[in-house]
């Protein structure tokens, strides 16, 4: 494997683990008692989500409890109940893997590359091209 | 926080995510379009699953692909459907995690820490007591 491969690979992470709950206050009682820390509670008025982080290792958790029965998350906990929502994957040069996800008939569920808050890049691939997982690509910094 | 919480803390990481599929073949595609490097595929008799490993960053993603009915990702899929079947983290410590969440009145899998293929302990959190998710706690070494 060449060093310009080995530094590709080793830029890509899981970034964070999206967990729809009901309720933030029983769902990070679990982290809290493994003795991890647990981020203050954040509203997310665009999302319609109140959240708290998780920090493991180089990764996070993030839990999300939706404000508004209008929200992506309070619509996916009535249709599959509490669980993971998405897996957020850093990747390197997001740009050109898209191209190359796209000329290989990958399905994204938007075809732009978003800006987020704090200004991050990202798609997300649909989980019928992923084994059932939303798949949240966003670029490595 | 003191020195020995800190370097606790830096001993958590997600240990892998577990991913139930129905076809190997076609969930491991996105991860090489991505340029990860997937394992070769084996079997794993005792839990009847076809399994692929895809190293990112620290984690791993496990895809598991049942290979008799009578498994529990062949049950999980048909009940539910491809997705995440397991978020796994790294713990320290793991005995005395497994007191305290008893004694915390946390929802156990099985009551006893488990040994598995190559000699690492385990329990399982059940997914009542996390947000919906279905929580492999490891011991790290």
């Amino acid at each position: 494997m060449s060093v310009a491969s080995r530094r590709g690979e080793s830029m890509f992470k899981i970034d964070h683990l999206g967990v729809a709950v009901k309720s933030l206050a029983a769902a990070k009682s679990i982290y809290e008692k493994l003795g991890l820390r647990v981020s203050p509670e954040e509203v997310v008025e665009t999302e319609q989500v109140r959240v708290v982080m998780v920090p493991v290792g180089e990764s996070r958790l993030e839990l999300l409890e939706p404000t508004s029965e209008s929200s992506v998350i309070a619509k996916f906990i009535a249709k599959r109940g509490e669980g993971l929502h998405h897996v957020s994957l850093r990747v390197p040069d997001l740009a050109a893997v898209v191209a190359r996800l796209k000329k290989d008939g990958i399905r994204l569920v938007t075809d732009e590359i978003k800006i987020g808050a704090g200004g991050h890049r990202y798609v997300f691939v649909h989980p019928s091209s992923a084994g059932g997982v939303l798949l949240e690509l966003v670029e490595a910094n």
